[in-house]
């Protein structure tokens, strides 16, 4: 529908979204933090993760339940190996933190493991995961989240919906970014859904009882169902024994809901592991490997001649480039609403 | 059925086993590292990747598609970083090297990352995953194969069916263990629907031309589906990039099928990464929280009060147990298939 959505220039965006966080208490790296990764996503297409974000981020500032003081504390451990105290940040603050100190020890050492705990949300993994490429670096990187799932077989919230990313750098920016969540849908869909009056698709969640519904309502106050049943549930708890254990933060139920619990700090834990393949079979072969991997897949038949085989990351990353140039579409009601919080 | 199965004690079958590949042309070494990895398989009750395989090792070795005199050299490329190069030695050869060396640069620097080319078919990783864990350190391990899927949205084999392990060590044994495959169901299971005479679900396969199929044989013919649709496609190039590409191993379609060629090396790559939690959070932190962890996934109410709540590689490691004091059921046929071998 014409109206709903208004252009809007990327760099204007990020002022916006900057100044509606600073005005909610966030100094200006904090601020900055935010905006690299939630327009970033917005950016590639991750609006669940994008501008809708900064109302949330805006009101635990305001709540108390982020530290708009809080800065991260880097903990070395080894060569290779550090943790970063998130003091209750905002959490892209603490996960730029966390990725720059982690590309730091791969610069350094060929490989860097940093895991974050006392954080908060720390928006999509993809924008992390470009900036790694970008420099070079394969990363596996994950974080935890509050509940909203059961593991298999169980019927009681226990498990967050803790996404999970590989990427590797390909020559001139032509990256893999694989950045999935272990339900069968996100949260965030199931939000818009709600929001703008759809039903849910069967199987993305059952109710309260355990019972499949597509009533969003019911789904958001029930839980979402993993992706490939065990597996998707097992991968899950892998991110959060990763993400959380591993890094001394909360985990499982102990990490506190963002939504039910504003003035709470919400504890979550990421990770952060960044390889230099030229340091492993040097950058040459790399990329000349990186770019047959690429065209053995793209040039697979596809099963729908009008859908043709893509890589992860790649509608992403051509969205950026075109959203660049041409600015961002957004909902109208959105960008009021940031508006108003300036 | 009575009469099927036949009771042989693990250390009788791992003699068998041995005996089998020493016959086929393995040295004491080559013939150790299988018998440890796929008589512990076995013992997990993986047995897709269990004694089922000595006679295909066997095979490969006779037609000189394994080289028995290969001794996987390892290659230091950093602190924290190794490279494994096979020589086409016997897969669990090569990887058993590959852990070793990681547990070894783990040990030293907190983190140790191992990946290897010119390898074979190495196994299942929960094998692996065990020992890192027995030795106290997390693991994440994956490998690629020959191709057995689409990418999603692709109508010809380009992917293999690369598994991804996540383990974590529990005081006493209580280990997390996570090795899945990315299709639905794991070929050999197709193969064992065939050999059984029994249909495969729907969901599974598809055949050569793409269309769902529940024949084991069509099924064999065409493709494994991916778990998740393009979440499960997606983590399988994944694991292929880490093992793969960043081995300077084959990849995609270059890994030569173990069925097809038995004369040629596959050319299969692997991965280990081993850390240290005690280096990052300390030994007592890491296993208390282990504990809890494991608590609140086990203290999840089940949907079906008559299937408790179990964390990965849970039932794996009772089975474990239980097998090593009573000995393992094996098909007699397989059993006789052994002997004949010798």
């Amino acid at each position: 529908m014409p109206g709903l959505n208004e252009r809007i220039d990327v760099r204007q965006l990020e002022q916006l979204c900057g100044a509606v966080l600073r005005a909610a208490g966030a100094d200006s790296q904090g601020a900055a933090a935010c905006v690299r990764i939630l327009v970033e996503a917005e950016m590639m297409g991750i609006s669940t993760h994008g501008a809708i974000r900064v109302p949330d981020y805006a009101r635990r500032l305001r709540s108390g339940g982020i530290d708009p003081y809080g800065v991260p504390r880097l903990e070395r451990r080894a060569p290779s190996l550090a943790l970063v105290d998130g003091k209750n940040a905002l959490g892209p603050l603490v996960g730029v933190r966390a990725l720059e100190a982690a590309l730091e020890l791969a610069r350094e050492s060929g490989i860097g493991w940093v895991g974050c705990r006392a954080s908060n949300h720390f928006g999509a993994i993809a924008p992390y995961a470009r900036e790694a490429c970008d420099a070079g670096f394969v990363m596996i990187a994950g974080t935890n989240a509050s509940t909203t799932m059961p593991p298999w077989g169980g019927a009681a919230l226990r498990l967050g919906n803790n996404p999970l990313a590989v990427a590797a750098p390909g020559a001139g920016g032509a990256h893999f970014i694989l950045d999935m969540a272990m339900s069968v849908a996100a949260r965030g869909k199931v939000r818009a859904a709600l929001n703008e009056g759809r039903k849910i698709p069967e199987g993305w969640a059952a109710d309260k009882n355990g019972r499949p519904t597509t009533d969003p309502a019911a789904a958001l106050e029930g839980f979402l169902l993993p992706f490939g049943a065990h597996k998707g549930s097992g991968l899950a708890m892998a991110v959060d024994l990763l993400a959380g254990v591993l890094s001394g933060a909360r985990f499982l139920t102990d990490v506190v809901t963002w939504v039910d619990n504003p003035d709470r700090p919400q504890g979550v834990g990421h990770f952060f592991l960044l390889i230099d393949p030229a340091r492993l079979i040097g950058r040459t072969a790399w990329d000349t490997a990186m770019a047959r991997f690429r065209a053995l897949v793209r040039e697979t038949p596809a099963a729908d001649p009008a859908q043709p085989v893509l890589l992860p990351g790649e509608r992403e990353l051509a969205r950026r480039a075109h959203v660049l140039a041409e600015g961002l579409l957004l909902p109208a009601a959105l960008l009021d609403e940031l508006r108003a919080l300036i």
